[in-house]
């Protein structure tokens, strides 16, 4: 009754390919989510996440889209009036300081002009000359332009400042397209608030955020004036200690999950983030050998998307339509200021060399009849 | 890998069984949320709610649960200070009003006797003593209780009440556990916002809420001074334009859901709803000749959920556990104060008069077991 192509290769961005193993575990029938069995899976799930995430810290499965783990990171230890570097370098830093502003709270920004990355001394001056911020939120790897933040050495910047009550800012990560793909500790590197999204390297569908809570976190937490409650996680917290969640959660998502969890512990994080560093440097070298211009500043350039400028009289949004209809290959096109000017590869989650090579094939097949003309 | 049980009688009213075919779409491979398809498939789910939700006004596909649709109806009709009146005959009438609370909202309370409905005419004598409220909020069909609220009733008191702007206040309406199974016609009745939860009537697991926004509730929406971001239906408005989600939706629990809109279509609304008040009467029928005691007032006895006096002697939440376990039927406890007193049979969804005989011919064992000790 659906027509829902299949054998797409889903080169972008996310939502990711779903491993055989996944799409068999979403078809499982329901179970109560007040039942021993969905307690166990609950259970299962948040060590296999604190595993991946490498954090004690608690560790929260929201039912929501990555923005609403942004939403959930922001109204949960933020107040309205309070003051937060928000370090930009494209759309989705864009997106979280848009979070934060709704939310009343005072933005100092730091923009970084898109296709490059923030700098930890920029960081640094922007503390010492805002000693007084609450918070600082920054993007861990930046979809829009293919471009991951050096976070280990910002995070290491952050956490020596120290503010008006001598301890260091809240430090809110976006890493939701990053997690579970490149490296990333979140207690080795003092991250406060780790938020992720279900369908970028954990290889299930959407509609799961998952969030992380430092004990610094829960700290301001409990003095935050901001009206909250679906994403409210006092609530989560309380509920998270009886392997429950507050609302009713996606638990089809939760079998996915609890079997992809298992692939990625049998693979192994180190692994995982090798074959990530391997595919994105195999993407780029393979694009630039086909002559295309790549749009990061390569010494930042993101081993989970690549974006490729738009090839001169090249219509890349056109190019897209008939690489999906004949080939088959879904690319991404540019965000906002870049639409039109750019195309994206996704190389995240279950992705392989091959994947890569017949994505590139269409293109360059496409490029060829384009140039032909 | 994942040990779920299957082949449960899972007569909690939610999540609900999945039909065959909706399990076999959760399993179809992905597809991007920005693609031609995914529109498609948007545009095919919502007509499929207008037709079945009875409305020409907009319907929002929500990935968060129940709870979440609660949140975005609130935030996104009311601001802080103003007055509604909040109508409670049970836990989720409770939660409804704590959103509002929650968001600044000042409750006129209207408490009606767990287990009984509101009275039309009791609405009526709150709107004259309080005629300023901005809206009315109210649960269709209260789970805890089993109680089915006369909405239609309701709705035209409200209806015909005229506020100091001259206009009725806005029916804020959370249709969960009703929608898709009992009488509910959101135009006819004048119903401004209603909320559903996808793991209800709708046969597929927990995930997504539904919401609907009339006319005045846009035009209340327009002054409204709340902030919000996830559940911001301005965005969410500009979005269903081009058939899309401003943040990325949960792509599989769609697929499910348009193959069970065409299952509803096929045995039509009508016949859905004469279905559940077959099943409904029945069960209550059954139970009375076991000689059990019916909590709610059988006037306003539920269609899709009872909730059955604990028997004298019995523990039930031991009753539930061993009726899980040895006979694969799951029902539902008390929540909150009628933990222990009670315990609940869900019949909504994709249910027959054959699933509640073989949950009450388990119960009839147990209770034999149990009074012969």
């Amino acid at each position: 009754m659906l027509n829902i192509p299949s054998n797409l290769n889903l080169r972008i961005p996310g939502p990711t390919p779903l491993p055989p193993a996944v799409r068999e575990a979403l078809a499982l029938p329901m179970i109560g989510h007040r039942s021993e069995a969905f307690r166990e899976l609950h259970h299962r799930v948040v060590q296999g996440l604190k595993a991946m995430l490498r954090t004690e810290n608690d560790v929260f499965v929201l039912t929501s889209s990555g923005s609403g783990g942004m939403e959930a990171a922001v109204v949960n230890t933020l107040s309205p009036g309070e003051r937060v570097l928000s370090v930009s370098i494209g759309h989705f830093g864009t997106r979280f300081r848009a979070i934060a502003r709704t939310y009343g709270v005072e933005i100092v920004p730091l923009d970084v002009e898109w296709g490059r990355a923030a700098e930890p001394e920029a960081v640094g001056t922007a503390l010492d000359q805002h000693p007084d911020v609450a918070a600082v939120l920054i993007t861990h790897n930046e979809t829009s332009t293919g471009v991951t933040n050096p976070l280990q050495e910002i995070a290491a910047v952050v956490k020596a400042h120290r503010g008006p009550t001598g301890r260091p800012p809240l430090l809110l990560v976006d890493a939701i397209s990053s997690a579970g793909c490149l490296p990333l500790e979140t207690d080795a590197w003092g991250l406060d608030v780790v938020v992720t999204g279900s369908q970028k390297g954990w290889m299930i569908p959407p509609g799961l955020a998952f969030v992380t809570m430092s004990p610094a976190a829960w700290e301001a937490h409990a003095q935050v004036k901001t009206a909250r409650f679906y994403f409210d996680l006092s609530v989560a917290r309380e509920n998270l200690a009886k392997n429950q969640t507050p609302w009713t959660p996606a638990v089809n998502l939760f079998y996915g999950l609890a079997v992809a969890l298992d692939l990625m512990e049998q693979e192994g994080l180190d692994a995982i983030v090798a074959r990530h560093r391997r595919v994105g440097e195999h993407t780029r070298r393979r694009l630039k050998a086909m002559g295309l211009k790549l749009f990061a500043d390569e010494r930042y350039a993101s081993n989970t998307v690549t974006a490729i400028h738009a090839p001169a009289g090249v219509d890349v949004e056109e190019m897209r339509k008939v690489l999906e209809k004949e080939y088959g290959v879904v690319l991404a096109g540019g965000q906002g200021p870049l639409r039109g000017k750019i195309f994206r590869i996704g190389h995240l989650g279950n992705v392989y060399e091959e994947d890569i090579d017949a994505a590139l094939e269409a293109i360059r097949r496409y490029l060829e009849g384009a140039r032909g003309e």
